[in-house]
């Protein structure tokens, strides 16, 4: 199960702030990545020394090479290799006998050309490991730190990013490029900048551990084009509660855009949807794009963290005014409402026609004094979260007046300002004032708003209460008996009884019933148990019992359940011949109640997962549906019955009494400890489990147990 | 009815084409908006005559000025008025001596500014009647018109725009300006520009159906933010079938957004969802905000209409390519299967380590030889109906030439071209002569996949097929009598017989029911309906029947029912003591089916309103409601109901027979005439309308009608 984890040193520290290091395969060819590595080092401002290596040059861009990494007479920190795949593992020997702890392997054809290249790579690995060396990459654009301490730029980027307090964390190199551009652009700075390629040793969540402890770093960004490392990625966020904001942008949402990726990572990735509930247990704010997620890094790094969701909406114009306050809305923001020293101040400070509610509409003539008036009295009303700043172009705004104003008020305000300035080339220099100072700026108000959220969202994140995984007493080794025996069998599917039984020993709650042979003990049975039954076929092969006519409910006497015992069995065998029937179980008639589903499945990268939602035989249709991942706290299980539309009705509306809410929550409870204490168990569906009014408890109706075998 | 009906003439030659402009109120002071308004015509190539009026100057910019109107020797097309508000009447009156028959009144300080502005206002009004002259604004930011034959800029915008196709309706002034500034950033180009502000006399309506015909616009965008003339709208885009794309942006979705554009334009509007329901009929592509607005127009207005939805992605960076097909999957698109003949190509043509599938990787060091191999063999696959270029700045990537690449491929397309140059100032010269070519370029591939779905939804509008609006025999003079009757009254809200009685006289199934006014005659009453029965009360004091344990159900025996009875009486009772009790309804118990709920409401702006969704309790907790704006065509309603979960439900799924939909249709076409037949109906609710198997029907099982009085 810790396959993944990496157990070996992680030599950060050569990595980023390395003391000095060696270029291995540089060339002397303008525009080549061999060439552009060595000299964006020389040229990044980077303090150390730089030693090129390459076996046929005596100098590289005038300095002093040397033939072999071994020749150089200096201690080396770190190694950026970019000769040709095929001499890599050649070149990271010798940097081994050299004592070089960290190495940048930015040559491609590797493990993504195939198995020739997965071959090359795996010798990497074991040099890597063999004397202890940190690598990054192979198959990467390169490292890039921008901390003014070192500012080096080990990569083949064409640019150096401005210093700033974002890490970035990238699984494509090519998109590196673009995201570079896009945030020189804008003044967004970064702390760290990584591709990290084919991860042969460092990998997403190695990184994501030395970023949440650098202190250059207040942000965390995560590109990444498949999870293959949930599980780690749960243990370092868990173990290290994440007060640094994490924004993820994940690649492959859709069935075939997650088989694109699967064709350009050559890696499998479990669930989108398992992959986003994950996310919301560790607080990673997903993004749906890169601007978004630029959008919300630069509100949750230049910006406080909001107190709470009311924001105040300045403009010099009334459309996106309101447009802003739509967005404000659809995003769970509110519009706040203004002490009354605030509407003093803005009725004295504004021209009548102007709205001093908000949005605050300072008219289309507004000057940066009308800014200034409404931005400072908003920013010490105590009614107020956070601030948006609107600017159209119009003929009497002084645009860069305004931006400097900006600037002096942001200064001083302990809560949220973000601006949007909206136009083209008029607004260019306002804009540019804006970013220079790390002020938030969004083309569109809408985007800006959306971003308030995001920060919102984080602060409910930071404060929300602490929460633990609560352990049931049950009866474990029944169930792992049960399990066993199919195990021994070969058998992944269990028979209904048996599926029962084991849920009957975490303890949740089972009707009574019996398996009848024939319709004679069928109709005894049901005397029994008593008046009215239902009925239902018991097979390993059949999975929609209903579907095929194999159930029968409401039964209410002997007779009707003799008929139906034949019916049933009449029209298993009519519809699936080589059916295996085990008989038909005789249960008591559930009092009718409010119907959920909840069931377990297990994901390739994040391991078990516990599901709930609106239950019945439209399941599928309605896919009203929430997920988390196991092992799962009172917290996480109220939030994930939320999400759902089920849980108002759960909660009564209309006149409805409330129903047996915390029953459920502890039923979902103890299928998080069923799912971790079997990972034999592949899938598990409760569906309906029928919930009846608060202290009346529930009944399963119907379930099924696959096991991995 | 038709009082929002403008029947004047419009002069809109005079507006857009005038041989002559009078600009009165022109000044010589810099920086103010009527200096502004006179050096921007000027300045703009206008090749007609421009008279500036102006009691105060001899010469105006070095043109003689004249003291007023009618002081100018030569005939005067249009005249640009810029006075304060207090004396624009009366040089409004002049114009009309002048016989001039169109003017701008760019002018603020009317209707906006309270009861004062709108008496001058409706002197306007009254003035521009009296001599039939045809009013743009006031508070307004005026009109451009760009087309190369007369370059006319009759506003106080900064700029003038780029020709183009596109024409541009705007409430709002303020937003103008930021509009144009961005559009000229993009080289976006436009036919026609006006902001319309008060709409004194010309409205939005009415410059709809000039750019409809007007032969230099392709596109019409359209700024709202309150739609007043709802019936306006369907009339024109019902009368005209619209071939042209009609793009909306209606600031003003949620409650506190519609708040602050009430406070903002000082007009009431009606329901967005309304809203959105009569765009979708009119074929009006709405747009969330002014970035979607443009991004779809660009596509819709400079590439052709697709055939269908499938795209082909060509991409130098697989993350790109990855996160274009999720947003082509989610946005409704499909991934094109390319045929042999491309597959053959793309092998031959593109490195081995590219991949040839949809999205067609490039590889980091693509250069414009792959991009034109790629999409030229696309570009003649008939398997593919548009394409999306993705390109991000790679060490290797030449951008400019790919560029270029594009421009010449596209000049042979016959289907649309998108594309994306993701970055910063790397890729802006590459973008640039894109978007000089009118290629539409985005900055994210997921708003070219957004903008290509815009393209393929208007292709379906423009392809689907005729529908008419149906009308049923029914007996609408009974109907008639029970409305009066309660008109009469001054009752608005009607008892449910009488709703059920309408409701049967329109040919709706209603089930067999009589009333009791006691317990005895309840008894008696249901013997003769026949077991079992339901109980409800009848009161028009009573709106939710259930909520105050009104209905009993299932009531099988004479015993039951007398009990029933009384229990209602004393619920009803005990929680509305002052209710006023007509009786208890004795039904017919319906047989289970699925359950809809259909009404009618009206629209301050679009009138009559059909509603259709999944119905019972929860209606109000699911909201699976869709609305279409009466009369409704058969294509309406298969629309509307389509739009709603309810619908898959009805047309069966997982073993279930499907429903009469048939009934349900004919049920909604019904309620549509009912609607058209009836104004005095304010609301009407059939809630649920429990529907059987296919040619089984369906039961009306409660009936609500409120009038307007």
């Amino acid at each position: 199960m810790c396959s993944n984890i990496n157990m070996k040193t992680k030599n950060f520290e050569q990595i980023f702030y390395p003391t000095s290091i060696a270029v291995v395969g540089a060339t002397n060819t303008p525009g080549t990545v061999p060439n552009d590595i060595f000299t964006n080092i020389m040229r990044s401002g980077y303090p150390g020394s730089i030693y090129p290596v390459s076996p046929g040059h005596a100098t590289i861009s005038g300095a002093k090479a040397y033939k072999y990494v071994v020749d150089i007479p200096y201690p080396v920190d770190l190694a950026v290799i970019v000769f040709p795949s095929s001499v890599c593992a050649l070149a990271l020997e010798q940097c081994g006998q050299k004592r070089i702890k960290a190495a940048i392997v930015i040559s491609a054809g590797f493990k993504e050309i195939g198995p020739k290249g997965k071959e090359l790579e795996d010798q990497l690995k074991a040099i890597a490991d063999k004397y202890d060396i940190s690598i990054i990459g192979p198959n990467c654009l390169g490292v890039i730190n921008a901390d003014s301490a070192i500012q080096l730029n080990a990569s083949f980027a064409r640019k150096m990013p401005e210093e700033g307090a974002i890490g970035f964390l990238s699984q494509s190199g090519a998109l590196c490029t673009a995201v570079l551009d896009y945030a020189l652009n804008k003044h967004i700075g970064f702390s760290k900048f990584v591709s990290f390629g084919n991860k042969v040793d460092i990998n997403e969540v190695d990184l994501l551990q030395y970023l949440l402890s650098d202190k250059k770093t207040k942000t965390i960004l995560l590109y990444l084009e498949e999870i293959g490392l949930g599980k780690n990625l749960i243990q370092l966020l868990k173990g290290n509660p994440n007060k640094k904001p994490i924004l993820a942008l994940k690649a492959g949402r859709t069935s075939d855009g997650i088989a694109a990726a699967q064709s350009h990572t050559g890696s499998l990735s479990g669930s989108d949807e398992v992959c986003d509930a994950a996310f919301k247990q560790l607080g990673i704010i997903r993004a749906k794009n890169i601007e978004e997620m630029f959008n919300h890094a630069i509100a949750l790094t230049y910006q406080p963290v909001p107190k709470s969701n009311r924001i105040a909406i300045v403009t010099n114009a009334g459309g996106p005014g309101v447009m802003a306050t739509d967005a404000s809305i659809e995003n769970g923001l509110e519009l706040a409402k203004f002490s009354p020293d605030t509407n003093k101040i803005l009725k004295k400070s504004l021209p009548r026609m102007a709205n001093t509610k908000n949005p605050v509409d300072l008219i289309g003539d507004a000057r940066a004094d009308r800014y200034d008036a409404a931005l400072t009295s908003i920013s010490r009303d105590d009614n107020v979260d956070g601030a948006l700043c609107i600017l159209t172009p119009q003929s009497m705004t002084d645009i860069e007046a305004i931006a400097h104003l900006i600037c002096r008020v942001e200064k001083e305000m302990t809560k949220p300002l973000l601006c949007s300035f909206m136009g083209g080339s008029d607004v260019l220099n306002g804009i540019e004032i804006l970013q220079k100072r790390h002020i938030p700026h969004y083309a569109l108000p809408e985007s800006a708003c959306q971003s308030f959220a995001a920060t919102v969202r984080h602060k409910r994140w930071l404060s929300r209460p602490q929460s633990k995984v609560r352990n049931f007493k049950v009866n474990r080794s029944r169930a792992k008996e049960i399990i066993e025996k199919y195990l021994g069998r070969g058998q992944s599917y269990l028979s209904e009884p048996d599926a029962l039984e084991i849920l009957d020993s975490y303890g949740f709650p089972i009707l009574n019933y019996k398996i009848a042979k024939t319709a004679k003990q069928a109709a005894s049975f049901s005397e029994e148990i008593g008046f009215p039954v239902a009925l239902k076929i018991s097979s390993s092969s059949v999975l929609h019992k209903s579907d095929i006519g194999g159930v029968r409910i409401n039964l209410k006497n002997k007779k009707e359940v003799t008929q139906g015992f034949k019916q049933i069995i009449d029209n298993v065998q009519a519809q699936k011949r080589d059916a295996q029937i085990l008989g038909v179980i005789v249960e008591e008639m559930a009092l009718p109640g409010k119907e959920v589903i909840m069931g377990i499945k297990r994901d390739p990268s994040f391991g078990p997962v516990v599901m709930f939602g609106s239950g019945g035989v439209y399941v599928e249709l309605i896919r009203d549906i929430a997920f988390r991942v196991a092992p799962i706290t009172e917290l996480d299980v109220q939030e994930m019955m939320k999400e759902t539309r089920s849980y108002v009705l759960l909660s009564g509306i209309r006149g409805d009494r409330p129903a047996d809410i915390v029953l459920v929550e502890e039923c979902l409870e103890r299928l998080s400890q069923l799912a971790m204490d079997f990972p034999q168990i592949n899938e598990l569906d409760i569906n309906p489990l029928v919930i009846y009014a608060k202290g009346k408890g529930a009944n399963i109706i119907d379930a099924k147990i696959m096991l991995k075998i």
